[in-house]
């Protein structure tokens, strides 16, 4: 007998998995490495930006009532009391028609309150004249015109960019708030399974899923620990599951979900009595992704076929992953983008093409990037979004505006934006 | 007397940078490190992929002459002489009405054809029977249908992501050639620079220019070193940036270049016999950004302005890195996108402003984010693009359509599309 199962749209999948998605805790850490971390804390103004009235130039600071009425034929002279560069302040006040010679980003003096740049001044010996009137306030970066002592700039739930470092940097923050990143197991099955180092053999592949995890995880900034890539027996892939959940935050395994007669998972998730979220999806590649908890940890459950495993990631692990580092934007970027060439292929599931996304001519194209299976490999390679067309159509046009979803993306989205 | 500095394009300062972007060696890394290199060789199918005729589904192998004429009124019948999983082979030879059941990803029988799912079949004690005919190769993966030996797959000048891993591993790369990743200097200049974790002082800011690019070369994989942030002595500084371009390949500065009192970059450029690309470039922020190469190692000198210093990394550091390591799309990613407020400043030259870019109802909008002068910091912070206005140019109102940079992007494109 062959188990029927119920597929599940994706969204509805998507759903249960973040419903799923324990909280990690907070950890602090130095500003260095803080990179790629998700935010514990919103970031908050320690002072105003600028901290200070800075010049935005290399000029002079004066008084603006010492500058009305200078015009070509009435330059207005100026005569030089100090000097100074960034990060030095002036002890002297100015008087009438007195000026201090300043440096881009120095403090303003108190008595001054615009500045003229070296390229309106004619300078000589001792001082300089102008041909124009200064307003109060020129030429003066205003403090706290860029931010206010107090005022929250970024929300917790917040990737670390280099933009983010050089906020958390200017006010102060050399440790930071982040979420501890989960530690990720990954156990790959199939007894078709050579490692990369092995000479192939017959009926047999190489693994290609457990590096490409691997790879996956880097790029979140995420440590993983892979647990090898046998399945000959359940007990022992029972006690190897045991112990990725003492020493894990979340495992993966790849392989095994489907209803073959070597499919161990199903097997191992009653015998850990782990909860079974759904193992059907409404999508292709991937309807067998199974996605379980045991005593509050996921298990993921992907394809072994790559192109399965590969969108079983970046659907389902990835913005849990980061629901679980309480980021507030877990979902690729969508997108739309024509269609370069017909798709001939029905869809009775909503179907996720690895494809080349690019923009020319201000507008954004989609080609699916050569052989679509499951099983393919060489799609994964190449192509740097899914195009996505829903389920029930049948298909697709050259010329058609279909939906996509960006990958390899630092930032996603709040919002899952398809069915 | 103010030195008069001509500016460039855009476009040509780019230009000059990369014709003085030096390839790095090559080197060979194992799988594991290879993730977010770029390929130094092409990848080249090792083998057929599948490497054998393979059943995607759970099934039966059977000839499919045997199942000529099958129909719901005529079910033909099969015994089953064997039965293999995922790696495994059978020795048996299939006679008339023989099959194998067979498990996904098993190698097919030779003396076979074609694939019966198990959902297409009623099973019985030794057997099964089916109530249509099969075509030869249906439900075949057919080797080489993936990719075929000898083929080049990916070009060499790719950058590894987790799709080229899974590729790599598939072919048995267990060692990959990649380029040597440049190993950076970072000085940070402006005695206006204190620590991030020193208490605020009069007229002072915290170096965020130095935390941010380290940052944005961990964002490249790239490893650097700082040299810290003193600037007061000529001589001191010399000697520096000599030992900074002995131990780097690449050795980026921040402040000093402009034409302050205190701008120490264009003597120190002096005293190397640095030769100077350029010095003044048409855009805003960063119009003061220089790039020097000596003997044979690209300086760059960006603005100690934070939007400016960030801006300068993005439009000229990283496609030179890039470049430097072979990589064929060292350009940010271009797109247009439809401007969702007036930004009415003129731009005397090419601005770039940092701003959030989305998509929503099958469009894709730009906001600037937030205040926008060079010495910014928070607009940094937000966003996730650059929106950019051509020089020569006043307001832009509320529903142009405007040209976009992407930043946080894993894969670039080959070409600079802005003037």
């Amino acid at each position: 007998m062959v188990e029927i199962r119920k597929p599940i749209q994706v969204s509805e999948a998507i759903n249960r998995v973040l419903q799923h998605s324990r909280a990690m805790p907070t950890i602090t850490v130095s500003l260095d490495e803080s990179y790629n971390s998700i935010l514990a804390e919103p970031i908050i103004a320690q002072h105003d930006v600028p901290p200070f009235n800075r010049s935005p130039y290399d000029g002079f600071a004066i008084r603006s009532i010492d500058s009305i009425g200078a015009s070509g034929n009435n330059r207005k002279q100026f005569n030089v009391i100090d000097h100074i560069g960034a990060g030095q302040l002036t002890s002297r006040k100015l008087g009438e028609k007195e000026a201090v010679r300043i440096m881009t980003g120095a403090p303003i003096p108190e008595s001054a309150d615009a500045i003229v740049m070296l390229e309106q001044t004619v300078e000589h010996d001792g001082g300089f004249t102008i041909r124009k009137p200064f307003a109060k306030g020129e030429n003066v970066s205003r403090q706290g015109e860029d931010a206010q002592q107090g005022e929250q700039l970024i929300e917790a739930g917040t990737i670390v960019h280099p933009g983010i470092v050089a906020l958390l940097a200017t006010f102060g923050y050399a440790k930071v708030d982040v979420a501890k990143k989960p530690f990720v197991g990954i156990l790959s099955t199939g007894t078709e399974l050579i490692d990369v180092d092995e000479p192939l053999q017959p009926g047999k592949i190489r693994n290609s899923n457990g590096p490409m995890i691997i790879a996956q995880l880097k790029r979140m900034g995420i440590a993983s620990k892979s647990y090898g890539m046998r399945m000959d027996d359940l007990d022992v892939c029972c006690q190897i599951v045991e112990k990725a959940l003492e020493e894990c935050d979340v495992l993966i395994t790849t392989g095994g979900v489907s209803v073959g007669d070597f499919d161990y998972l199903p097997a191992i998730y009653d015998r850990l009595k782990a909860k079974v979220l759904f193992n059907k999806v409404a999508m292709r590649p991937g309807s067998v992704t199974t996605v379980a908890t045991v005593r509050g940890k996921l298990l993921f459950g992907l394809s072994g076929n790559p192109s399965a495993c590969f969108s079983g990631f970046e659907l389902f692990v990835r913005p849990a992953l980061l629901t679980m580092m309480g980021c507030k934007k877990p979902f690729l970027p969508y997108a739309k983008a024509i269609l370069t060439e017909d798709f001939p292929k029905p869809n009775p599931f909503m179907r996720f093409v690895r494809s080349i996304y690019r923009f020319e001519d201000g507008k954004a194209y989609i080609t699916p990037a050569g052989f679509n299976k499951s099983n393919a490999v060489t799609s994964i390679a190449r192509g740097n979004a899914f195009m996505v067309l829903p389920g029930g159509t049948r298909g697709y046009k050259k010329g058609t505006e279909v939906d996509v979803l960006l990958l390899g993306v630092e930032e996603g989205v709040d919002k899952w934006q398809l069915q």
